[in-house]
């Protein structure tokens, strides 16, 4: 059976990707990995849209998370959480590990933290020093509107911090349009490599901001550290160069895509599942859905615990389900990384598939159709 | 863009056995390659319902093919072809090559050979040494009735030879029941393997043929060294030892899933693309088509020549066009190997996409639902 992963990470890796991890180890020190990472430093600039430095830590996408709040925020602090989500709380939980005054703006689950609410805090709290905010809240589906967030924002002195682990190669993100910061990202999402390296770019404003202060309560993940080296093509601790360079290939593809290419057709992809959704009576969880990831309430007489592993075992289909309390109350299926439109499509299948099988009277055909008519839209040239 | 290989051959290979490929070369005149060569055969025989001898070629199918004429018939001995397509043709080609006196049985391409021509050619000629045929005719999609056509040579001292090149390991094919003496296949198509490896089973009867006659104008092709060195697990020549070691992962998968729900699935996926043309109002050029091949004929408006280019280049799905005289009239769609039915659906998404492109009007999602409908019968549990 063919096995098709579609969580919201890890995702499916192309081969040529992974035939580069089996290549032969070399020694790292070399001038020829020095031009190697300054390959994948410029590649990574240019998918992230940003002109300023990008480190790459060996790490999960969670260790340039834990350096975008370790080397900016001091104990006492003021820092701003936008919390719809498990990822919103992840950020919580690095601010309340390095001792920062939390401001959480909570949303509940399925709704986003709105640019109203964060102008507000900001100016009832000028002192704030970052907010932490999530492109895709993956585990939510939802997506908050990080353009009018950043406009609010960078008018102050505060920071703006970006989980965009989940969503950065697929999902629009303008970073220096939209005065992002620092800005974090994994490399086994939409990056479509397997799991291993993390990036982080930071801006000039962040920069002055770390060098007002005295030195942070890092060592692994000292910010300035990987700055420094990566002025020199780069890392002060060993690079995980066979990744990087495996890294290099899934970047070179995303980019002979481009990116404005790679979100219109990413944000096709995301329509086409809503509306197969909604040709087959499924409820999107999410208030304003993110292009990246479909997470879709399980409907009522089907056994969510059972849907996600039935999908698995007989149709090869990997999803992801709910995570926290949405446990068995929603799928989540990804449309990010080395996925197409002809995936998505067969995916719809299988979850109509899989519906029928658990006991939903389904009207076979319909969500399959309802896929390929939007994504005719995104693909068939009219003159 | 993702590519997708969906041409009768080659097919799609699993990551397992391109992986087995990847492995060191070790020495092949060993205790181990002798193990192997002995799994290799022990499942072979298993995928092709027999419990006579096969025995393995580094060739092309053609290889066996030619084993098959060069072996069995003499000069000027009576040979019977089933001619319906480019691959009857080369069974006619080879038969002159060897100075056979050959009595074609043709059909006009699309159609079939019936079972009752054959029982009339051979009460006609009572000393035809050897009826060629295929299993499936690649080149016009068309499924003779072997099983019945089989019936009519076994009653008669003539052999029975089929082509299975294309079609064994996914199409129906029970070679002993069926009172088929000769059966070649290649390795890349249904048995989900790339090009290298050629492969032909030998019946009782067949073996008696042979010794019953001198020595054939044949060296790397002389069957009868390939059945001796089979019967110690090895080859006269140097065996592909690397292809074969690959060839067993694939069998086992194939194996594992069973070859009764493989055929099964296979027809499943041929009655979903039938059904998916009929819903575009596409025609099938084959009048008893194969399961595992969709030949389409190119409707009326639609050029020919750009719908396969078409389909590679915007979709990167890989199909096959026609060959001699149906070049830029049909295009022929496999779904043979290592291909599912969550491809099948997304292939009929890009055969709406690509129609709509030439400036064909399409009722989008009408071939997906129809495709899906179909699946969902083979797929889905009822109680």
């Amino acid at each position: 059976m063919k096995y098709r992963l579609v969580t919201p990470g890890p995702s499916m890796a192309p081969a040529e990707t992974l035939l580069a991890l089996a290549r032969p180890v070399r020694h790292h020190r070399t001038p020829e990995n020095k031009s190697l990472t300054a390959e994948a430093i410029s590649l990574l600039k240019q998918v992230f849209c940003t002109k300023y430095d990008v480190v790459i830590f060996a790490s999960s996408g969670t260790g340039a998370m834990e350096a975008a709040v370790s080397n900016i925020v001091r104990p006492g602090e003021k820092a701003v959480v936008l919390s719809a989500g498990k990822w919103g709380e992840r950020w919580a939980e690095l601010c309340k590990t390095y001792q920062a005054n939390l401001i959480e703006l909570k949303a509940d689950y399925g709704k986003v933290v709105t640019p109203h609410r964060v102008e507000a805090v900001l100016r009832e709290h000028p002192d704030v020093v970052a907010v932490y905010a999530q492109l895709s809240e993956t585990s939510t589906g939802v997506e908050h509107d990080l353009a009018a967030i950043g406009q609010a924002i960078r008018r102050t002195p505060s920071l703006f911090v970006v989980d965009g682990i989940s969503g950065v190669g697929a999902v629009e993100c303008r970073t220096d349009d939209w005065g992002i910061d620092l800005l974090a990202v994994g490399s086994q999402k939409a990056l479509m490599m397997p799991p291993g390296l993390a990036f982080l770019s930071v801006s000039e404003k962040a920069k002055q901001v770390m060098e007002s202060r005295p030195a942070p309560p890092a060592y692994y993940f000292d910010l300035q550290k990987y700055l420094r080296k990566a002025a020199e093509n780069d890392t002060p601790y060993t690079p995980a160069h066979t990744l990087i360079a495996a890294q290099v290939e899934s970047l070179r593809m995303l980019l002979n895509v481009g990116m404005e290419t790679v979100w219109r057709q990413t944000r096709a992809m995301s329509r086409a599942m809503l509306a197969a959704a909604g040709a087959l009576d499924l409820r999107p969880f999410a208030e304003r859905p993110t292009a990246g990831l479909t997470v879709l309430s399980v409907p009522e007489g089907v056994d969510g615990a059972a849907w996600p592993k039935l999908l698995e075992s007989k149709y090869g289909v990997k999803v992801a389900g709910g995570q926290g309390s949405l446990k068995n109350k929603v799928i989540r299926i990804a449309h990010m990384g080395y996925i197409d439109a002809i995936d998505v499509v067969g995916v719809v299948a299988a979850l109509e598939w899989s519906l029928a099988d658990l006991g939903r009277p389904v009207d076979f055909g319909a969500g399959v159709a309802a896929a390929t008519r939007i994504l005719a839209e995104e693909f068939v040239s009219r003159d």
